[in-house]
C-alpha cells in the first residue's frame, strides 16, 4: 500500500489494473499523461487520456484536473478547412500537480485525491466459484466485466456550484465514443465505446457533453450542443452545488460479444448472463453497493496481515494485474479458464501455471484443474528423447506443450505457439520443464483440494509423467543420476530449455540444470506420497530411488565455498538464487517432513540453505541498490520468481534479516515504480533495475505466498 | 483503365480498393510500400506490408516481390534478450521496380505484372438483388464477403523449381496472424488473422509459413518451423516446377460475427449464410471460378462502352471505392443498407445519398428505397423557421437529418452524428438541403422504378416535404420567390449550410444559394410530375407556381456578362460551377420535357447554359492545369460533384469541347494518382490539386452518369 503525500511523483506515479475477474479488461490507471484508460484484450495500457476534474474553486470557469491526460489531439481542423467564422469558446483546463496528490494504492481500491476532489476505484478481487457447482448468483455477480468508482467534490467550503466530471479521450478510432441513449429511459446517464466499453451512472442531474476536445466541452454553455455525434471526446458530468460534498458513483463496463477466439470457438462466458454492454452497466448501477462493500471488505482483511507497506504494494499490484489477465471462456458449454500473459498474450504459459498455482489454490483452485485438464486432453504430446551430439532415440513419454496459443489463436492440439525446433536459446522446446511443471501443479492440486476423484481418475497420467521424467535422466537405469540428460526430439537438434528462456545458460538450458534438478526432486516427491496414497507401492519405490539419486548428484557437486554451479555439465561457473524454488512444492504437496532435520533430505536441504546463504551477497546474486540478482553472470532478473525464492528463503529455510526482506523489498519496489517502468503496471522482467520484457504480466502473484496460513485477506 | 508500362510510377501506383459488396471490407493494394491490405471498418486502407513474389529466375535462395511492402519491422528482439547462440538465416528479398511493373486496372479486375510474374485480384461489383423479394441464391453468392486473386508464376523457361508465395504482416497487434489449422481437414491451406480475415487456397502442395519477418520465413528450410504460433508474419507458399506456368487461386475472405453496430443492434446481413470466416473461405475455395468469371465478363462489358482511357480510370477507381463503404446490416430481420462515408466514416449521409442515386437506381434501386424508408421512419424531424437576425418563429415542417451516425453507431432518433446548433459554418444543420435531397431521390426513385406502391404509400410525405419547402421561401405566399430564406430552428442562431460545408459562402451558405435555387427549382417540377400522376392538382399548381418563381428570380439575378451570382443575398461576387447540378434530376425524375426548347423553363435553362459557358474559364472557374474549379472564389474543388456537371454540361446542355471531357478528365487523374494523394484510393475534396479531406470516399460514382443509356456495363 502506498500512502504518502510526498513532493516526488515516483512513489505514487505507476500504472495499476482496475479489473474484473473473467473479462480479460482493466481499467488501467495511474501513470502521468495518457497513459491508461479503458482496455479490452490488450497488451498493454489504452494509452487514453482520462479526465477526473472539476472546476477550480478560485476560479471559475477554469478547470483542475488529476494528471491522467497528455497533450490533446484536436480534430477539428479535419472537417474546417476554410474558416467558417464560427468561434468557439474553449475553457482553461490544468492537471494538478503530483505534489498535490495523495494516493491510497490497496487490491480493491485505489483512490486519489488532490484538494477536495477523490477519486477512488474498487475492483474486487473475489474468488470465482466453479461454474460446475458453485453458487450460480454468485457467479454471475462476480463475472460481471466491469469495475467501479466514485468521485467525490467536497464543495462544503465553496460559495458557488461547482462542474464536475468523468471523461476521456480514446487514442486511435478503433471504436467511437457516442451518448449511449438507449440507457436513457431507465435514469441512467452513460458514454460509451461502440458496444465494448463504457461508463454509466444514475447520479440525478448527470449528463454526457461531446466534442472534439475537452476544452471545448468544458468552455460551450449551451447543452443542446453536447450531443455532437463526431465528437472524439466525451465527459459524464454533474453539479457540487455550493455547501455541498457530493459523490457520484460511476460504473465502468466491459463487454465482448460473440465468438472472440478462433482455432477453438469461444466466448466470454459472461455472456451467459449480460448479453449486451447495456446490460452489464445496468446490473452495475443496480448493484453498485455490493461491488463497493465487497471491495472495502476485502481490504480491510488484507490490512489485517501482519506485512510491511512494502510487501502490501507487491502483493496488491501483483493481483491486480493478474486479474487483468484472466479470462474465463465459455467452450460448448464448458468454463475454459485463461490467464493471458501479458504483453506477450500468450494463453495459459505452462511456466507461468506453476508459479501462479499458490495464488489459484487460494483463491479459485478449480481453475488449476481446469487448466491442467485442458492441457492433458489437447496441449500434450508424446516424444522419444536423445543425448546431446547424437541422433539415437530413446523412449521419452508423455510432456506438455508451453502454452495454448497467443491473442485469442488457439494452436492445433499438441502444439504451442512458441515452441520452435532445431534452437538451443529462446523459443526452444521446454518439454521437461513442462513435464515438471504440469506434474507439480497436479500434485499440489490433489493435496490442497482433497480431491480424490480427480486424483484418481488421473493416476495412469501421473504414472507416464513419472516414466517420461525417468526417460530423461537416462535410458540404462544404472546410469541415472535423477539429473535431466535427453532432449527431446522435439528439438530435432536443439536443446530443450527452461521458463528462464531469456537469461544466460546458467538458468536457461535444461540439461543439467540444477533449478530443474531441485523442482524435479520436490516433483519425485510429491509422486512418492500420491502414489502411495493410492497404493502403488511399484511406483513410490521408483520415486524414492531417483529424489535419492537427484540429491546424491546435488550434494556430489557442492563446492569448497559451499556453492552448487548452475550446470551440471560442461564448466560452468554461474552460481544461481532460483535452485533453492522447488522447495516450495514441498510444502504445497504435502512433503514438509522432508524439511526437517531427521529426514533423510537433510543433507540436501542443509545444502540449499549454505549455498543461498554463500550467493545472497553483493557482486554475487545481489544488485548495488539491494534488489535479487537470480544469476551470478546474467543480469536480467525476476520479480515473480525472486517473490517466490524470497518466501523458500524466509519461510522454508527460515534466513532472515533485511537482505530477504525489507532492503529487498523496497528495492524492488523502486524498480516498479521507476520510470518508465511504472507506466507498465506490474512488470517482470528487470535489466539492472530497467523493465525489458514481461510487462504488463501477471505473474507476480507469487507475492501471495507471503500472506499468512490460513490465509488472510482470503478475499472470500 | 490504366494499361501502362511507364518509367514513372505515378500513374499506376495509387491505391485502389477490392471489395465484395456489403461487407464495408477492402483488400486495398497499389501504392507503394506497406500501404495497403485487409481492411475491415477502417476509414483508410490497413498499411500492411503485402508479400506477393516468387524465387528470383537469376539468383536461387533471394526473392524479388511486388512493391507493396516498406521496412520491415523484426520483433524478435523483443523475446531475445540474450544471445542465446542460435543463428537465423534471413533470405534476401528485393522489390521489382516500378519501372518494371504493369498494371491493368478495371472496375472488376486489377492485375500487375512484373517479369514472368502476374497478380490479379477479381471483385465482381454485382447488383445485390433485394432480400425482400430476389432471387436468394444469387443474393448469398453476391454477399460473400471475399474477393479473389490468382497469383501467376511463368517458370515455362526456368530450369529449376521456384517458391511462390502471397503473404502478409498487419502493422500492429489488434489481431494475430495465424496458420487456419480448422480448415486443413478440406484440403485447404489458409492464413488468417484472428477470426476476421483471412486467404486460402486448395492449390495442391500450398502450404503456410510463419515467423517474426519475411526474411527468416523465406531463409528457413525445415518446414516443422513454419508453424511458429507467435509469428507476426506468414505467407501462404508453393512451387512452380521448373517448365511450368503455375496459377494458384486465392480467396481473400472477411468477417465479422455478431452485433457490429450500437444505437440499433445490427449485425451483418452475410452472417445468414456464412457463420464464421471459415465458411467463408471455404465457399470461396468451391466458388472461384464463378467470381472470376463474374468479375471478366463485367470488365467486358464496360470495355464495350465508348468511353476514353481516362474516364473509364474514374468510374473503375470511383466503383471500387464505393463497394469498399457498402454494408448491408440485418436489423432484427430486415435489411438496411448503409454507405459509410469513407475517412469520416459517418453513415448514409443523405447529401452523398443524392449524389450516389444515379448509381445505385442502375445498380441497386432497393437500396434507395430502403435509405429513404429509413430516413423517413427514424432520421426526419419536423421544425420551425426563422428569418436571419429574428426570433420570430414560422411554420416550417418536415426535413431530414444529415446522417444516421457514425462508425457503426446509430445516432438517437431525429439527430444526426454530424448537426450542431448555434453554427453558421461546417457542421450546422443542413435541413434545406436534406429536405430536398430526400425529395428527390424519392422522386427519381418513383421514376425509375415505376414502384406505384411505394409512390402511393408517401404522398402524404411529398405533400409534407413540399408544405415545408414553401415555407422556408416566405411565409406570406406573395413574398415567395422560390429562393430560400428562413433557417431552422434547429440553427438557434446560427445559419444552415449546404453539402459544401466546407468551401466558402459561395457554396456553404443555404439562404440565397443559387446552387440550392436549382436543386429546389428541380424538386417542385418533379413533385409536380408526381402530383399529377396521383391527381392532387391542387399540389401540382403548388408547384408550378413555385418552379416558376424559382426561374424568375434566377433570370432576374442575371448579370450583364451572362453569370448569375452564387448566393441571392446581400453583394456576392462568386460564380459557381455547380449552379448547373440540379438539371440531373430533370432527366432521373422525368422531366426533360423541361429542357426543351418549347419548354416555359427555356429561358432559365438557356440563362445556366450562358452562365457555365462564362465562368469554365481560366482564372474563374478552371485551375492551371485544366481541372475545375467548383467556386471562383475557393481553391477547394470535389471530384465527385465535378464528374456531376460534367455531365450536365455535355449530356444535358450539349457543350463538349476539350475543357469539359479530354483535357478536364486527365488533370482530374493526374489528381488521384499523383502523391501522396494517391494513398487514400479514391478522394473528392483537392485544394488546388492536393487531397485534403473526403479521402478514401464513396462519392465519385457519380462518374457513372457517363455511361451510355441503356447502361453498358450494367453489371447485371
Amino acid at each position: 500500500m502506498v500512502d504518502t503525500n510526498s513532493n516526488s511523483p515516483s512513489s505514487i506515479a505507476f500504472n495499476a489494473h482496475h479489473s474484473p475477474v473473467g473479462a480479460f479488461a482493466s481499467f488501467t490507471l495511474g501513470y502521468p499523461g495518457a497513459s491508461g484508460g479503458f482496455g479490452l484484450e490488450l497488451g498493454k495500457p489504452a494509452d487514453q487520456h482520462i479526465f477526473i476534474g472539476a472546476e477550480s474553486a478560485k476560479a471559475a470557469g477554469t478547470f483542475e484536473l488529476l494528471p491522467f491526460f497528455g497533450e490533446m489531439e484536436n480534430e477539428q481542423d479535419q472537417f474546417v478547412l476554410d474558416s467558417q467564422g464560427d468561434t468557439v469558446r474553449k475553457a482553461r483546463v490544468s492537471a494538478v500537480p503530483w505534489s498535490a496528490v495523495t494516493r491510497r494504492f490497496r487490491p480493491c481500491t485505489d483512490s486519489w485525491s488532490a484538494g477536495d476532489l477523490t477519486f477512488t476505484v474498487f475492483s474486487p478481487a473475489w474468488p470465482l466459484p466453479d461454474p460446475a457447482d458453485g453458487d450460480p448468483d454468485a457467479l454471475k455477480t462476480r463475472l460481471l466485466p466491469a469495475v467501479f468508482a466514485e468521485l467525490t467534490l467536497d464543495n462544503r467550503q465553496g460559495d458557488r456550484d461547482r462542474r464536475v466530471f468523468f471523461g476521456y479521450q480514446p487514442d486511435n478510432h478503433a471504436h467511437h465514443i457516442r451518448e449511449n441513449w438507449n440507457l436513457g429511459e431507465e435514469g441512467i446517464c452513460s458514454l460509451c465505446d461502440g458496444s465494448h466499453y463504457g461508463v454509466a451512472t444514475a447520479h440525478p442531474g448527470s449528463g454526457t457533453a461531446l466534442h472534439f476536445d475537452l476544452q471545448t466541452i468544458l468552455g460551450e454553455r449551451d447543452r443542446e450542443r453536447f450531443h455532437f455525434g463526431n465528437a472524439t471526446t466525451g465527459i459524464v458530468d454533474w453539479i457540487a452545488p455550493a455547501g455541498e460534498r457530493v459523490t457520484v458513483p460511476l460504473v465502468i463496463g466491459f463487454h465482448r460479444a460473440g465468438v472472440v477466439t478462433s482455432g477453438l470457438a469461444c466466448q466470454y462466458f459472461y455472456t451467459r448472463y449480460f448479453k449486451t454492454l447495456d446490460e452489464v452497466l445496468q446490473y452495475g448501477v443496480d448493484h453498485f453497493e455490493i461491488y463497493k462493500q465487497a471491495a472495502v471488505e476485502m481490504d480491510a482483511q488484507w490490512d489485517s496481515a501482519e506485512l510491511s507497506e512494502s510487501q502490501r504494494f507487491h502483493i496488491a499490484h501483483s493481483i491486480r494485474s493478474y486479474y487483468g489477465s484472466t479470462q474465463l471462456l465459455d467452450h460448448q458449454g464448458s468454463p475454459l479458464w485463461v490467464i493471458n500473459e501479458g504483453e506477450y498474450r500468450m494463453m495459459n504459459t505452462l511456466d507461468l501455471t506453476a508459479d501462479q498455482l499458490f495464488f489459484e489454490l487460494r483463491q479459485n483452485p478449480w481453475t488449476t484443474r481446469n487448466v491442467l485438464d485442458h492441457y492433458l486432453r489437447r496441449y500434450s504430446y508424446r516424444d522419444e528423447v536423445v543425448f546431446p551430439g547424437e541422433t539415437e532415440a530413446h523412449p521419452g513419454g508423455l510432456s506438455f506443450c508451453h502454452d495454448m496459443g497467443v491473442m485469442n489463436c488457439f494452436t492445433r492440439p499438441g502444439t504451442s505457439c512458441y515452441e520452435l525446433s532445431g534452437l538451443k536459446g529462446c523459443f526452444s522446446y521446454m518439454t521437461h520443464e513442462e513435464l515438471v511443471n504440469w506434474s507439480c501443479c497436479a500434485a499440489a492440486y490433489c493435496h490442497s483440494t482433497g480431491d480424490r476423484t480427480w486424483r484418481a481418475q488421473n493416476v495412469d497420467v501421473f504414472e507416464a509423467c513419472l516414466d517420461s521424467l525417468v526417460n530423461r535422466d537416462h535410458p540404462v537405469p544404472g546410469s541415472r543420476t535423477g539429473i535431466m540428460k535427453l532432449d527431446s526430439t522435439r528439438t530435432r537438434g536443439g536443446a530443450e530449455i527452461t521458463t528462464y528462456d531469456s537469461l544466460d545458460e546458467s538458468l536457461g538450458q535444461s540439461r543439467g540444470n540444477t533449478y530443474l534438478a531441485v523442482k524435479t526432486w520436490a516433483t519425485y516427491l510429491a509422486f512418492e506420497s500420491l502414489f502411495l496414497t493410492e497404493g502403488r507401492e511399484d511406483l513410490v519405490a521408483v520415486c524414492r530411488d531417483q529424489a535419492n539419486r537427484v540429491m546424491q548428484s546435488l550434494l556430489k557437486a557442492v563446492r569448497s565455498d559451499g556453492t552448487i554451479p548452475a550446470v551440471l555439465e560442461g564448466d560452468h561457473s554461474s552460481v544461481i538464487i532460483p535452485i533453492i524454488e522447488g522447495l516450495v512444492f514441498l510444502r504445497f504437496t504435502g512433503r514438509e517432513d522432508v524439511l526437517k532435520e531427521d529426514s533423510p533430505y537433510a543433507p540436501l536441504v542443509a545444502a540449499l540453505k549454505t549455498h543461498f546463504i554463500a550467493v545472497l551477497k553483493p557482486g554475487v546474486c545481489l544488485f548495488e541498490d539491494g534488489a535479487w540478482k537470480l544469476s551470478s553472470t546474467s543480469i536480467n532478473s525476476w520479480l515473480s520468481k525472486i517473490y517466490l525464492c524470497q518466501y523458500v528463503a524466509r519461510d522454508i529455510l527460515g534466513i532472515t534479516g533485511p537482505a530477504v526482506e525489507a532492503a529487498a523489498d523496497k528495492a524492488h519496489q523502486a524498480w516498479l515504480t521507476g520510470h518508465p517502468n511504472a507506466y507498465w503496471a506490474w512488470g517482470d522482467q528487470f535489466y539492472s533495475g530497467d523493465l525489458k520484457g514481461s510487462k504488463y504480466y501477471p505473474r507476480g502473484v507469487t507475492s501471495c505466498l507471503w500472506l499468512p496460513e490460513p490465509q488472510v485477506g482470503s478475499l472470500s
